[in-house]
């Protein structure tokens, strides 16, 4: 099967690293695409950004140039999902809501760590907007841009863990949810460090949207997310040409 | 004091409607101006619709030209207000969230009525979002999509009137939020048949937003709604040259 | 217009201050009309003196010798805004509600600072009540009597800047309401030194009520706010003769 | 031990019916003392003349001459039990609460059937401050008025069960409390009609408040309900002379 | 009145103190029966042995010789109430309900102090199923395992009392419960330490015991709690003979 | 990797067709075990059948004879799930959280059609507990009891069909989940008459807990679901000897 894995900021390199944690976890036989959207902010830390960016991914995955199975939408906390299921038919998964899906399997509370204050509040309101926020201890903050999540490497994790740590003592949270898609290759460090189960969006939604398909589910179509009646839409899709 | 009051789809007259219902209740001295997106659906019913229209807004207000002291988002139940907020230093007004407020002073309960059932649950969400639903005993949908307000004002309000009767008797409402921009002009007949108040978002959202600028408030700055951080956004604005 | 400003205890200077930080934000041709209980407290920091108040506003405002437009019951946190709901016609504006309606149009989360301790709970039971409270990050108490706030206002800015500093560090608050009506005058000295807007609940009520009466909007009177059905009621109104 | 049962109303009768209920269920050492408020209206169906009997009820109380270990305010849903609580140092216990507290015990969910239906949101309210309306299923209205159960006691059972029919087959009630005090002698009749358990409030509450001073529990005094703090309260109490 | 206090343990002392707590505050003619597990954990501390816990005291009470009118289960925060309310047609009153529900007549909030860190998730989750949770502050662990609580009476005690301070000065609660069955006889010496009411699970449970029983009521048959349908069930019960 | 099928009940056909359906889905290097527990009853429809399932299953897990990776409990809206965790190291899925969590993929809301109307509230009290149930529309009873599905197959199609039709169009479900682990092959004939996705648990289980594994995640051990502490069981586990 062949999964769109869709960066929502415009950094090739953060698309590419996204791409790799996919990789590093799909089946053998699951073709993972990584797409970069054509317009919008290098990174997306708060809502004007991840407003655009929600447009930007729509139009990146209509302008795709082939068939595909499944769409991973690879920005945590950020707007958008339900557009892309109204646009397409396969099924469309969210880091945000898979990563916290997951975690809820593993203790009785989990809490995400993320990259900025100012995304606290978006990803609270996605959490509770996906029902999923009740078993959701404390989202917070690491301080570091998401950006600076590639340059320095080292003082992320240290910044990630002493958030996580003091989530689990304090918030008693007893799994991590890695808040950033910047942070797919953190993991393995963050859970030595913590001594609880870190989760990963990224490797999270493509397992998600492997079950998906292989169990032939995909979104439901009878009201939300029906696909938008026919009308005159001026300016869209905003980009045009194959992407690839 | 001037307020922009944008309209979310791309339908000029209905932008000149939601502008005159605006003027109708606009203090003496307050300048109403409509504007326009350059993109998107003619009418919003539905996610994709909304996103598109969220940053059709958004570039509509950074590329107008001239001050204004508020912003009056003019969608009922669309996507966008928060960006808004960041993009802009005047308050922003959304009318889904004016005219909850307003019929929360009016009665223990308000029903929204809107057009299209697949329009509910955005307009539920927004709700939940904004903390207006717990007094929320209904969103009910009339059937009617949003051309359709104005191409057939006596159907459209027979088949509003219904849903306000069934909220009243069945859900228990005492107060009726008019749930889309276009049926602005409608809300007097409503009253008159369901006797009880009828509240419009874009009359409510324009009092609201003259009073905001009265006592000198604007949107908190310090956290989530902080101006975007410098860095590089391809593509933006979307549309260029001003708009009046 | 007129408004009833109705303080809810007997301190005719409380009295004199709230009406003053009405005719402040009031429009040109709006009279503000201060009016005092006859009996009750001369502060209400608790249940049994917000229930005596409760009644001794009805029975000011049904003793009240004229027409007018709109009521604001300016007490923060206490009883009764139902009971005159029932007995008027025109529209009853608290200033609890009023000003944390408000303080959401302005940022993700508010903060209410108040007086005492105490008071606390009454206030977190009322916002409940108005569901007004999913968006309220946290009460706090300055531990300044509202009668100190006269008296020793200096103090009083100090306490209450404290309070409103830790609700935007620790509870994330954007936006502060001052929780008390006797702290009317001091919002521009929070504001400054806070950094957030700040909203004053009478400040706020005063324009809600202009708004609604502009807007041609009053209380619902199909079922929780019906006038009173007719029957003997023993000892009403508690006092006799005109309040002016 | 001495338990005051406050009637909330002014119609004797209705107290004498409400002290029969309560002693016919109290130990042989506890006396029952009905009270009967010296002004308010005759039957309480609203959020007035609630407010007013609460202010009734405390100056009964506190002009009661005499010892007492207890009081339960005999009023389905009715204001002012927070007050009594600030003034005593005895438990008190509201009958809105003790029946809900008890249903609990004896199934799932359960269902309020009151008098009129403007009653409902009076009683939904008291309950979602109770922290009781997790597991309530609804609040049905029989159509009957206070003075009507009395007047009318076969007509008020039919309207009664055919109320709690519905709250069993439609909203999955499993037990049902009769939301008024003057329905305490019918709990019997309905009990057999409906086949679940009836809980009535006079009844219920008589044992909670045997059980609170049996166990030696009164009010916390360390917050919310603490004293009043001394201060001038004018015209308190309202009215004069003994109780008893 | 004959009540059964069943133990989840299989410690006989601590079935002999909890039985010797339910006498101390039973009536003179309620006749309290210990009754002890047949297999299954010396104390209960988590999931498995609570589960095993309430197939035990199952397997006890449907084993126990004779008849009587009510059942208590003595286990704060354990599993198994349902059944035995399918199994019996007396009433069952669990400790951590009747504790959570006396609370609640005694001040705004309370707060649980538990024994070990592991117990808050299991007594947290108990109250939210029991629609309990609301007004519940917090549920705080002393670090005390259940066993020490009788090897280390005075180190119990501070420990307790520790956490009880905090939740009164740091979670605003009004009222502590004791959220262990073996913590019954310590409830004197903390009231007096911590100047707040203290609840005791099992005084409170035989007093809602002996009350349902005086008033009639029992559990409702209609739907959750209906008897078992007939089937074959293999191994049931899981021990034979008389308990006594 | 394996993974073992726990059936909460008696009957081995109910286990073999669990397992079957397990296999239909799970990956081509997967074992699927399927196990029948020891004792308890024929078929699990209340609260006494499934607190002895849950530690029937417990039973047959400790005493299986052999390593395995995951455990799924096959059983909707059953307890036991939290023991299990403490137990094992490997992760457990329960059906009843797997299909909520997949079908929240798929739609705005979902539903779940079981089998009588007794196990309804287990299942809600299931999914509030999980975490899962705000965006639940209903849980619905076909009024088909678990052995009645074997044997009237087309009864059952056609009673789960009615009610997924009310559940669609009554509560807005946009998805189905099967409520029973013994409605499993039936899911295709229901989707199709439907048309909205149908999600069976055991199914969802499968890949979840494949998923799980090949993440390398299971559960925390850090709080609720550590390991037991050592001390004395006495009785456990119920039955000795190997299950294979």
């Amino acid at each position: 099967m062949k999964i769109l894995v869709a960066n929502v900021n415009t950094t090739q390199t953060m698309t590419d690293s996204i791409a790799a944690q996919a990789r590093a976890v799909a089946a053998p036989d699951t073709e993972i695409v990584g797409i970069t959207p054509r317009f919008g902010a290098d990174s997306c830390e708060g809502n004007f950004e991840s407003y655009l960016a929600a447009i930007a991914v729509m139009d990146s995955v209509v302008n795709y140039d082939g068939e595909f199975d499944a769409v991973v939408q690879a920005g945590y906390g950020e707007h958008g999902r339900e557009g892309l299921q109204e646009l397409l038919d396969v099924p469309v998964v969210d880091i945000t809501e898979a990563a916290a899906s997951t975690a809820m399997y593993l203790g009785h509370k989990y809490s995400v760590v993320t990259t900025l204050d100012r995304a606290v509040p978006l990803i609270e309101d996605r959490l509770k907007l996906a029902g999923l926020d009740d078993r959701c201890a404390s989202v917070r903050a690491s301080g570091m841009a998401v950006l600076e999540l590639e340059e320095h490497p080292e003082r992320a994790v240290e910044a990630i863990v002493r958030q996580a740590e003091l989530a689990v003592t304090e918030d008693k949270a007893e799994v991590i949810v890695l808040g950033c898609g910047g942070m797919a290759n953190l993991d393995e460090q963050i859970r030595e460090r913590c001594g609880v189960p870190v989760v990963d969006g990224v490797a999270a939604a493509v397992l998600v949207a492997e079950s998906l398909v292989r169990l032939g589910l995909s979104t439901s179509k009878v009201r939300t997310y029906a696909a938008p009646r026919p009308k005159t839409v001026i300016g869209w899709p905003i980009t045009q040409g194959p992407v690839r």
